[in-house]
């Protein structure tokens, strides 16, 4: 379990807030994997062993696990267990239900006596609304990052829409903020957003905010801190393909490695500039 | 496979539009079934057994077998191959997630080779927009069942937002009903909004509605016809707990069977109301 505290400690001394997601494809990885009897957790496990020291999270999308069934169930189980203590283990599940039955997706993804698996914090979506969140929130020390302004184009679908308190993802924050304090809640905010940080942190200003869509999705490192960097740095950076697939070839654990430090090195740069390191 | 046209045969047939829902809470199950190895599994079997006449829909929460990990997911696999081919069979996911992902929880719950479950039908979230829902259209004949407006408190907080275009919930089906046609597309619509369901049958005058909410909820089966109903009545009605609780003896599957039959009566009495049967 990693505290606000511990979080922003690792990130001042790994000099990164960089967060590899762990979404997996069996077609793409390496050939030579494919011989071992789980070669998903085989691939994590290189990858994990050669990013730990550039990374202050983990992110497993639960979809390219529960693609493989049982298999991959398995294979997320092995996965979690082998995540460093001190990073934080996000479950990206982008879960929302009632309150009974967010009981129970809290058990598949926090409780690792019936399910198997205890990740430190989950995704989560607010559609259904407070009765989503509340569940996870039971967990003593656990975190809720609930989405609020997603990277893709569908995003414009519904978030963008205006609403009597604001866009509907600014409605969103304004009204999660009320329910956890930022030592317990993130939010998913895209990176392909830049302008949109500024805005963000009006409402959230000492939420962390999980920011995917740095890499294969085209967003700007350098317009994510201008507009939503903290005096706590406040972001955790997600990478998932850029890193993971770097190569498919037999040095797929140097070449993600070689990616990660990129980006950690990006991440010192501007953590130097706004003087936290 | 269930199309349209054979849901709508199977109503008249069987008198009824009831779905029951697998919503398994270990806990909650008769103490004989714990001998098994697979109490959950033969706890479905005989609910299943029991009701097969007057149900048209079978409908497992999957968070209920998330919660016991891959255990959990064995006992989804084989409650899946045991629903009867003439119901239809809806995994209530809520899943939403960006266009790649979505590819990976379609893989999960509707390719068999792949994840060993392929069900006819998804609920879906609709936060993100387009891309959570195009990767299940594109498995030819499954449905998408996306939440509009939901039957517990939570339901206030956002999808009653006003919005540009309506309430959120109505700016959703509004949107959605752009993206697919009523023989590929229903809206999960809570019981408890009795007469919403008039304002709703404006924007979606034909796709079915799931309702849950009827029972434990408290939903109230004459509103939600009188304001709901179409030609081809256009409703399954979602009853889980009422059902598969209504006895924890060993008399379970009796009185499930009992409960089942006194909704379906009750469903009957509609359908001849409205001339349908």
């Amino acid at each position: 379990m990693i505290s606000r505290q511990q979080l922003i400690e690792q990130i001042k001394r790994k000099k990164s807030f960089l967060c590899t997601g762990l979404d997996v494809n069996v077609d793409k990885i390496p050939e030579f994997l494919r011989e071992y009897p789980d070669p998903i957790f085989e691939f994590n496990k290189r990858i994990i062993d050669a990013t730990r020291d550039l990374c202050v999270a983990y992110k497993p999308n639960s979809a390219f696990y529960e693609a493989y069934g049982v298999k991959g169930i398995e294979s997320l189980a092995k996965t979690w267990k082998y995540l460093p203590a001190n990073c934080l283990s996000i479950i990206d599940a982008k879960r929302g239900d009632i309150g009974n039955t967010s009981d129970m997706y809290a058990r598949a993804f926090f409780d690792e006596d019936t399910s198997g698996l205890s990740f430190d914090a989950i995704t989560v979506a607010p559609y259904m609304g407070h009765d989503s969140v509340s569940s996870y929130l039971n967990y003593p020390g656990k975190w809720v990052i609930l989405l609020a302004l997603t990277s893709s184009a569908g995003s414009k679908d519904f978030q963008y829409l205006s609403t009597e308190n604001g866009f509907l993802y600014e409605s969103v924050i304004k009204k999660a903020v009320t329910w956890a304090g930022p030592d317990r809640l993130m939010f998913v905010v895209g990176a392909t957003k830049g302008s949109e940080f500024a805005n963000i942190r009006k409402y959230a200003p000492d939420n962390f905010l999980l920011v995917p869509g740095v890499g294969a999705q085209g967003g700007s490192l350098e317009d994510v801190c201008k507009y939503g960097m903290t005096k706590d740095c406040g972001l955790i950076v997600n990478a998932s393909r850029s890193i993971i697939y770097a190569s498919n070839g037999v040095d797929f654990a140097e070449a993600a490695r070689a990616e990660a430090l990129k980006i950690q090195q990006q991440m010192q740069a501007e953590l130097e500039k706004a003087g936290i390191v």
